[in-house]
């Protein structure tokens, strides 16, 4: 394991349990019903943990990171898009034309993208501040023949994450939300998803952008295949994101680990970002502290995650697009889970009777 | 029918049939997957309709009206919280100490606070700006032995939530939130319910603010036993409001009424609201286009509301609280649905190849 991932993995903690004792006993005397906040109270317990302090501090401003990479699986016909898309898409972030750039605006976020392997050039200018270009490759070897990437270029993406992530919270985020572009990469997610949980290709495959019948069934045919002949060992997360991964998933992991790491809470997106938390969680355990579900993605590979994960996503609209915008949309609920816990009365200060 | 209330349900029109199909169509333009925003494209196309143009303008700032009311329903023993919360709530929300002022700050909302009939003088200065003071009466009359209220009575308060919305709405609000306070009022939402969807009161009946099974028998034999009394008929809604319903219900539906005829989106919270817009929905049909379910309440009674609206919430949390907290929580999400079709470049302009 590389120098700065091993050194973030070390970094992460456990939640403090005093700050959540805290938090448990301040909701109780605010002024609202006991349990009146249903999930928001249990995420501002959890914010208190990741904080060590009770009241949480409020979030600064989100930040969102749009990892792009393309995949040697496109070849098996798993997608009716052209692989293109992925740096056309790269410069419609640039340029804030897609969906989230406009859900950012609305929360009040930046937003950087990150070239961690896109297979074609981006058309236009790249030359954005918000850009970084840190191709691993030019798009994943085929899963369905050998190995999508080498363990060196797995450590690679995940530490280009890692250091997305600190420039984030350097510059002052206080949330971050990990995204991704990849035409094929929900092939990839559920490859991930089976090899950390066991499940089978029929359990966790979706349409993704949108797919027929013939090619969802191709599509479970490549994950079942490469399942049986990778046999990726989900105690070796490193070896499964190189056996069956991408490198936007493995950059998602690294950006999580980076959050954690600084006790900064993470949004979770679609399949793609619960995908890359099994790596993350089998990576540093404690890191599940620092991540919030965002929403629950059309695709089954996410539920499944989250499932195994345990956590219960906060926004469940039928999206399925991925580029952080699930996540986007949730960043308001947890900095209200915050403020409860930092800015209503308690009954005693209120001169509000009790029941 | 008095002249405010029949001039506003007048001057409320059918969603524009021509800028729902344009938004339908801009849709399948813009650089996603056709439908993979899920119950965010369908919110943007009517969205399109209320405002009657597509793309639809960005809504401004939201704008939180909170009605307080006391109830004579409260004699028989439905909540295990004293009357006088009520108006210590008050109080508190003018304080800015409740989680309604948390959510607002959140989501760059004022809030203002209407007593439209509370029972006990309010603690403490009331001369915020932000306070309407406009008692009809001070508290409704028992339900359980006689109408709760005057159609006089009734009109009167839901006048004063056209009043307030059409303030707010000239004071630049592009989003209504209407919210509630008063101890028993879940009781006096569930007859509702149950008098305008035909709903046993075993299916409208919840736990509100938190009951024992003894209490929550006793609540829904009153529920019962109401209905049977007052046989309200749902063809008569301002009947219905006298007979079982509440001040801050009856003021609701007029807030609701004065979102939809100045055509502006108003988010519904819990199963006040819900209640409230089902007199909305009976007294001007096409009020429906404006109306948004911001999230589904614990309360039973909201879910039988929204199911005969045919409406969907946006966001499920376990939220039983009230005071337009959960409404709150969806303001960001519908603005991020009118920027959908407003930022969002299409396929052609952003040069991204399509499927």
């Amino acid at each position: 394991m590389a120098e700065l991932l091993a050194r973030t993995v070390a970094r992460i903690g456990a939640p403090d349990a005093g700050a959540m004792t805290d938090a448990v006993a301040l909701q109780a005397r605010l002024t609202k019903p006991p349990g009146s906040l249903g999930e928001l109270e249990e995420l501002g317990v959890r914010l208190a943990g990741l904080a060590g302090v009770c009241p949480p501090p409020l979030p600064g401003p989100a930040a969102v990171a749009v990892f792009a990479g393309d995949h040697g699986v496109y070849a098996t016909g798993v997608t009716p898009w052209p692989q293109e898309v992925t740096a056309q898409m790269v410069a419609n972030f640039l340029g804030g034309g897609a969906v989230v750039n406009a859900f950012a605006r609305e929360a009040g976020a930046t937003v950087t993208v990150v070239d961690v392997g896109v297979a074609n050039p981006i058309p236009g200018t790249v030359s954005a501040p918000e850009f970084v270009s840190a191709r691993v490759r030019a798009g994943t070897r085929n899963l369905a023949v050998e190995p999508a990437l080498t363990r060196d270029e797995v450590t690679a993406a995940v530490e280009i994450g890692i250091r997305v992530a600190e420039e984030q919270i350097s510059a002052g985020a206080g949330v971050l939300v990990g995204g991704d572009m990849g035409i094929a990469n929900t092939t990839v997610a559920a490859a991930l998803v089976a090899a950390f949980t066991g499940s089978h290709a029929s359990r966790v495959t979706g349409r993704g952008t949108g797919i027929d019948d013939e090619m969802y069934a191709r599509k479970m045919g490549v994950i079942a295949d490469a399942l049986a002949l990778h046999a990726p060992d989900p105690g070796d997360p490193l070896g499964v994101l190189a056996a069956v991964g991408g490198l936007e998933h493995a950059a998602l992991c690294g950006y999580q680990l980076g959050g954690a790491a600084h006790r900064v809470p993470v949004i979770l997106d679609g399949v793609i970002a619960c995908s890359a938390a099994l790596a993350t969680v089998a990576l540093a355990p404690d890191a599940l502290g620092a991540l919030v579900a965002g929403h629950r993605s059309v695709e089954p590979g996410a539920t499944v995650a989250l499932e195994h994960l345990g956590l219960r996503p906060l926004l469940d609209l039928g999206l399925r697009l991925g580029e952080g915008t699930g996540a986007l949309l949730a960043v308001p609920v947890v900095r209200a889970a915050a403020r409860v816990l930092r800015e209503v009365s308690t009954f005693d200060a209120a001169g509000v009777s009790s029941k």
